[in-house]
């Protein structure tokens, strides 16, 4: 459609997550239109990025050190691990402030149809990490889907005969929503999961 | 939040337009995992664009020669030029394989609150192009919103005393489209512009 090079552009950029085709125009164009500074920056960096991100020696969070930022921090409490799926999870948490443990990154979640076991995820690693008996308590922080829970329910069989705490994250309604719009699963589950808040009715 | 060059990654991918924080985030991502041999190939894409590609002499119109494509087929004919604001114009006019005639990129559209006025559009070229006699038919091919209507008022009333033929692109409705979802400005447009079928009525 377009001349060799522009094209190659396009379609290198249409080969990105959640570009379509317009979408790879558009940035192709914006891109020939940028300062030739800017692009070779942003070229600069993409090849920094694959030259330096490796992954963490302890957690398998991505990091441009040995150890990323989180298992570096000697103010983190090393008895609490929070095990997540992807780094992009840690980010997540980290935003909440909430957290003052170490994280384990597994690199994904158990998935037959796209063919990832148990075997292919950082599970090995992460019984490992448990055997010098610092950690007592195991966060287990896997997306609320189809193979995140599968691998919740994998992990919590490999850790409850372990003797620690093994705990999940609470699903129920999403703060901001509306009872309305929350589907059936998501609010049986807040159903299931209900805390007791007081008990006056029964007392009268 | 990430670790220095990762985050770097994803404020340049956050700056493209059409791209969020999320989806530069996922971008990254998938960079990372992405084949190194991948990555630098896109890398060296973005480099060659920059350093290739530059405007046809003729017509505006993005091309890695001296002249574009179109302006280089000794088949399209020279009578005719049609008037666009952008090369992704061109390929989209191509794409209906209607035209044969040659192209003029003016490069936007006249744009007061971006501070865009005829001489930042390539018109002076357009009317250097029409001197030599060869043109006869000139068609204004502007988006059909406030920008590109303003600009196709302004280049009618430059190339209307030249004395060649004018014309601009047919406006109504969308072919595919409902009649009911039609906005008022293009069902108004399209009774306007309206075609005379035959004349069975008048006649009876």
């Amino acid at each position: 459609m377009y001349d060799g090079v522009i094209q190659d552009l396009i379609d290198e950029l249409g080969q990105l997550p959640g570009i379509g085709p317009k979408s790879a125009q558009r940035i192709a164009f914006h891109l020939l239109d940028a300062d030739p500074e800017d692009v070779r920056r942003f070229a600069a960096t993409l090849l920094e990025v694959k030259a330096k991100v490796h992954f963490c020696s302890t957690c398998g969070n991505v990091t441009v050190d040995t150890e990323c930022r989180v298992c570096a921090d000697p103010r983190r409490d090393l008895s609490v691990i929070c095990v997540v799926e992807e780094s992009k999870d840690v980010v997540a948490i980290e935003r909440t402030r909430e957290f003052r443990g170490r994280y384990h990154v597994l690199g994904g979640a158990i998935s037959p149809i796209a063919g990832i076991g148990p075997d292919q995820l950082r599970i090995k690693e992460l019984l490992q990490r448990l055997q010098d008996g610092v950690v007592t308590e195991v966060i287990i922080a896997t997306d609320p889907n189809l193979e995140g829970e599968a691998t919740a329910t994998y992990l919590i069989r490999m850790l409850t005969p372990l003797g620690l705490r093994v705990s999940k994250l609470a699903s129920g309604l999403p703060v901001g929503g509306d009872l309305e719009y929350a589907d059936e699963l998501t609010l049986g589950r807040a159903f299931e999961g209900r805390t007791t808040i007081g008990n006056a009715i029964t007392r009268a």
